[in-house]
């Protein structure tokens, strides 16, 4: 190895929320000049993140699947999630780190923003000590989804609050009762418990379900009318202040 | 007028947090689209949107400025800010408005994304049932900054909220306790207050001070270290999670 061999970067890519024109032209810049183009999807899905990019790809790249082990399933006995998890992450990483080691800039593509509730992470705090790396910040899905509303999210000295569906039904009302605006993701099986509190804590009127924002599937409607058998784990509720623009 | 003319339509444009290529390919294409490209700005400045997209704007395209009324300065005896601001949105949609009555396009220039704390939302909400409005969602300038700290923010079933630094010290307190990752923004004179609400929450280590990520005057340190003499209104805490990537 010469001395003036250098290691390759590895770049997390924000692609943004689903549309492919709501990629920054620094991300489409990043994905398009790296050689090798790695994404995390699920098993029997395309990838989120993949499809965003699908029509700026060029031939001559490497593509680099990384699929998440577990989904639903059951766990077999003994089995943590956890560990499981962890690992695949590890090994993840070290395919990201073997085309680093051979000169090769890797772009890993993360739906929305990398930093914001994303997989690349994971891969970030597995490499940042030992090879350059660098984020690309992105569109996140919840501001596409106050865009597909059509409807001001936040304002002035106003508070948002970014929760997840999995948390117990007394701390989401808290949470949303102490918030001018609020987003809840991951709602999926959680949809009954998060639709629930929202009533509680007097918000339905103001709520709208967001199913992937931007994408050629996407549904919008009141929450009132969303349905928890059919809603994804990609979807959210959407809280807007109710004071937000009137000035 | 014949039945076939049509009004104008307003795009409510994300350009993003300062540098140039986070701007998103929509929102280039609705910029370079439209004969008319209004911003805000303050008074003898640029304007941090209308910066943003200094390299992209054509010849052909009218520029309308949209110049705040009041800044820092003292008001009068008997004249109240909030009055005059809604006298100001008032005058800006009907400056907007003349454009799109005479069927021109209207691209409103927003730092970082429009609903999102953005001016352009009392514009919106003076249009939105008279013309058609389309909002452009832009990279956020905290998700900006956690890029440029390098820092994930937060993942998981965590919780972020936003906060103002115009909040009352113990409210600022009690709330970032609440949280796994904050974002305090409007810092300017509020920043020594802001920083005894960190101390006294226990979040000083993982306190960063970040004034206008990605654009070229781009400052980042620990808080700590911050000078509350020189803090710009346009600057902000972040806290990202103790956990965020850790897997």
């Amino acid at each position: 190895m010469s001395a003036e061999f250098t290691v390759g970067r590895c770049f997390g890519v924000g692609v943004g929320p689903g549309d492919p024109e709501l990629i920054t032209v620094k991300a489409l810049k990043a994905v398009q000049g790296a050689p090798v183009v790695a994404f995390f999807a699920a098993a029997n899905a395309v990838g989120n993140a993949r499809q965003v990019v699908d029509g700026y790809l060029l031939p001559s790249q490497t593509e680099m699947r990384l699929q998440y082990p577990v989904t639903t399933e059951t766990l077999s006995d003994g089995e943590s999630y956890e560990c499981i998890m962890s690992a695949f992450y590890h090994r993840s990483a070290d395919l990201v780190a073997a085309h680093l080691d051979a000169g090769r800039d890797v772009a890993v593509l993360c739906e929305g923003d990398p930093f914001f509730y994303g997989s690349f992470m994971y891969i970030h705090n597995r490499l940042a000590e030992r090879y350059p790396v660098e984020v690309i910040p992105g569109v996140p899905a919840m501001l596409a989804a106050a865009a597909v509303l059509g409807t001001p999210l936040v304002c002035l000295n106003e508070v948002i609050s970014v929760l997840s569906g999995v948390l117990p039904a007394d701390e989401l009302e808290h949470r949303m009762r102490a918030a001018d605006a609020v987003i809840v993701m991951k709602l999926g099986r959680n949809l009954a418990k998060v639709r629930s509190a929202v009533e509680r804590a007097g918000l339905l009127e103001r709520a709208h379900y967001v199913e992937r924002a931007t994408m050629t599937t996407q549904r919008v409607m009141a929450l009132a009318d969303a349905d928890p058998a059919t809603s994804p784990y990609f979807s959210m509720v959407v809280i807007p202040s109710a004071t937000a623009g009137l000035r």
